[in-house]
């Protein structure tokens, strides 16, 4: 579908770029026309032609660390400290989880990223296939990263994984990773570094999430989990953490000269008492920090709007400096960011060329009034009541609080439900 | 207007009351009844019959601190440090606003009141007498605290307010109160004390919002600033204070003896970087916590979905303690410890008698789903998005993002963003 947006705000994202009033041009898959009004004719070649009324066209939001199937979960096991939760909570639920649970429950959390503009996940969860077909059925992007621990799977089928899932489809790819050092015993760490060799693949994983899991890597192997992780190879090709929460200078260090990404989760950090991450030394260091909601049961919502003034909002008060991480930089996390450390180069900033993954920001809702500083408003006032329209790869999956991922969002609903009567 | 609710989930926020299912009826502007499915027809007596279609009803939140007419300087100065940014940035301009100014500015925060289901606000600004018309001009309930500080106004202005304004209106109250310690001399706050004295009045203040305002006010008195307020006889009839971050144990003492309210802000804390209130601390003192957004211009926006969320999350962050301050504890202070602290102990819960001042939360919607605790739900994954209507004594001004208070919100955006234009 051909679509054509006037009368729009645009916020490129590209390096230093001011708003400007222009539109934007969309064919099949792709932004073919970002500037100023064009002369020709309104329906020339276009499907539809969407008038913007002077709202913020802007590149979609990239959640770049979730688990979409534990929707489930949600306000199941709250307020309980993160280990508890994980192994008297969370394990034994998720061992009843079939793949269609998977299925269904990830198309449950699509229905929540759409309505806050989130165009790709970087998505760890059971059943990678599930999610493949969950991601290309709704038309949501989907970087999958293998969270693989000593429960499962085999190091051949998680190769298969790799392989398979990456074959191609835009909406849907697949990279390296495993769940966190302490639910990995040495020798499937040292199994999973050598598959990142045979592939050059960059290689993610839960990293310093908790106090305690720094303790006990230190207790083990005399080293922190990036220290560790390092010394195994398992950074020669890149790759990041997620939460990165604990890190000491020699963490920070080494993230710097492997040029690793950092993902930040504020939400969960702040809910399952983790900490608060060191943001403002990932920043002087120079490391590409990207955001992430975390899964629906430790945050326990899915909103990049939350997770930016988090973000923005824990860094100036552990700092004490109100000037911290101010919003452009923060909206810059949220975006371009996300999109370099999930592999999405192409899904970045609103440029010719790049693929159509554009939301729409509605400026004529209060919160959003006046329009003193557009880019400010979104990060220290917007919600998902500003998200208009939620476009990914072309395809408008979301717009004016419907749904178009061709399912009735009441049917998901109770399905949910019924899984956690189920498996709860 | 009569208006029978039907098919509902309804928490009360009444002691140890569960959700039940059932229906609330409205007549005028007080809840006449509250209980399950009743049997007679439908319209009887009846102008409308609301089927919630399993929707929550509940009380509506309580803005216990803001200053609405800021909304003007929304993004406008951000980045800055509380002082830096009050004395360059915000008093400049607020010498420059007139009355009417007020109103429309307090009219545009009215409008995102609405959208985040707050029923009434504890408002502290310029001009009362014009925000007293906005209340009554737009069916919000307004609960005015003076402002009183070394530019103005005179005592014997404050006075008149006080009478003036609390002349029965419900929409429409006023309460003493003054800007802070570091805004008064010594000989104006025992002024204040014996207005307070002479009308059995209580008193609210910022206070202790900054480590800087804390020291600088033992600099001068020797005293942190609740026992300077303490050693005036400031508290003999009650009253509280506003942020209240910077609190010794010796303040909590003296706020749990003489039975004073905290008002949190934590959004305003954190992007002002002024600290993490000892929330914890005052819960095992028994002390009435409430909510607050504080002003649209330090926040930067009025939605207490964040407020709640920061409440509860930076109570466990601070405290390492992931089961700190739980999902309904927090929804307590938004509504009943709010509605305490505000003296609207008529507006508090859900029960026959009581004002009608009610809210829809939608359950139709992925971040409340699956239905696994639906409290913890709206504090933890709740957004303005599960806003579906609002209604403040008796009458719906708030419904499926629609506004019902007599303007256009799009005058009211167009008049502020010439506001902003004029002072700025």
């Amino acid at each position: 579908m051909n679509i054509r947006f006037t009368n729009a705000r645009i916020l490129t994202m590209a390096d230093n770029e001011d708003i400007f009033e222009g539109e934007l041009h969309v064919k099949d898959s792709k932004i073919t026309y970002v500037g100023k009004k064009t002369e020709n004719g309104s329906l020339n070649g276009f499907d539809r032609v969407i008038d913007c009324e002077g709202n913020v066209l802007m590149p979609g939001f990239k959640n770049a660390h979730t688990h979409s199937g534990m929707t489930a979960m949600r306000s199941y096991a709250d307020d309980l400290p993160l280990q508890e939760w994980l192994t008297t909570k969370i394990f034994p639920m998720e061992a009843k989880m079939t793949g269609e649970d998977c299925y269904i429950l990830s198309k449950l959390a699509v229905l929540e990223y759409l309505t806050s503009g989130i165009t790709a996940v970087f998505d760890m969860y059971l059943a990678p296939y599930d999610i493949a077909r969950c991601a290309i059925d709704t038309g949501m992007k989907f970087v999958q990263v293998s969270g693989i621990n000593k429960f499962g799977p085999s190091m051949e089928e998680l190769e298969e994984r790799y392989l398979k899932i990456n074959d191609g489809n835009p909406l849907s790819s697949f990279m390296l990773g495993f769940h966190a050092e302490y639910t990995c015993d040495l020798s499937l760490l040292e199994q999973i570094a050598a598959l990142a060799h045979k592939y050059k693949a960059p290689l993610f994983a839960h990293n310093s999430e908790t106090q305690r899991e720094v303790k006990e890597c230190i207790d083990r192997y005399g080293k922190t989990p990036t220290e560790l992780m390092d010394s195994l190879g398992m950074f020669e090709y890149g790759g990041g953490g997620y939460h990165c929460v604990h890190f000491s200078d020699h963490d920070i260090e080494i993230f710097k000269e492997k040029k690793l990404h950092v993902v930040t989760n504020p939400g969960s950090n702040t809910k399952l008492a983790s900490g608060i991450a060191p943001i403002q030394k990932f920043m002087d260091a120079g490391i590409n920090i990207a955001i992430g909601t975390d899964g629906p049961s430790s945050n326990n919502c899915l909103d990049m709007f939350r997770e930016m003034f988090l973000v923005t909002g824990l860094c100036k008060l552990s700092t004490g400096d109100a000037s911290a991480a101010d919003g452009l930089t923060v909206l810059q996390m949220a975006t371009v960011n996300g999109a370099k450390a999930m592999g999405l180069d192409d899904a970045d900033v609103l440029k010719e060329g790049k693929e159509a993954d554009i939301i729409m920001i509605d400026l004529h809702q209060p919160n959003m009034q006046p329009l003193n500083n557009i880019a400010k408003n979104i990060v220290y006032s917007g919600s998902k009541t500003n998200v208009k329209m939620t476009m990914v790869h072309g395809k408008i999956l979301y717009e004016n609080g419907e749904f178009f991922i061709g399912d009735d969002p009441e049917e998901l609903y109770k399905k949910a439900n019924e899984i956690i009567k189920r498996i709860g």
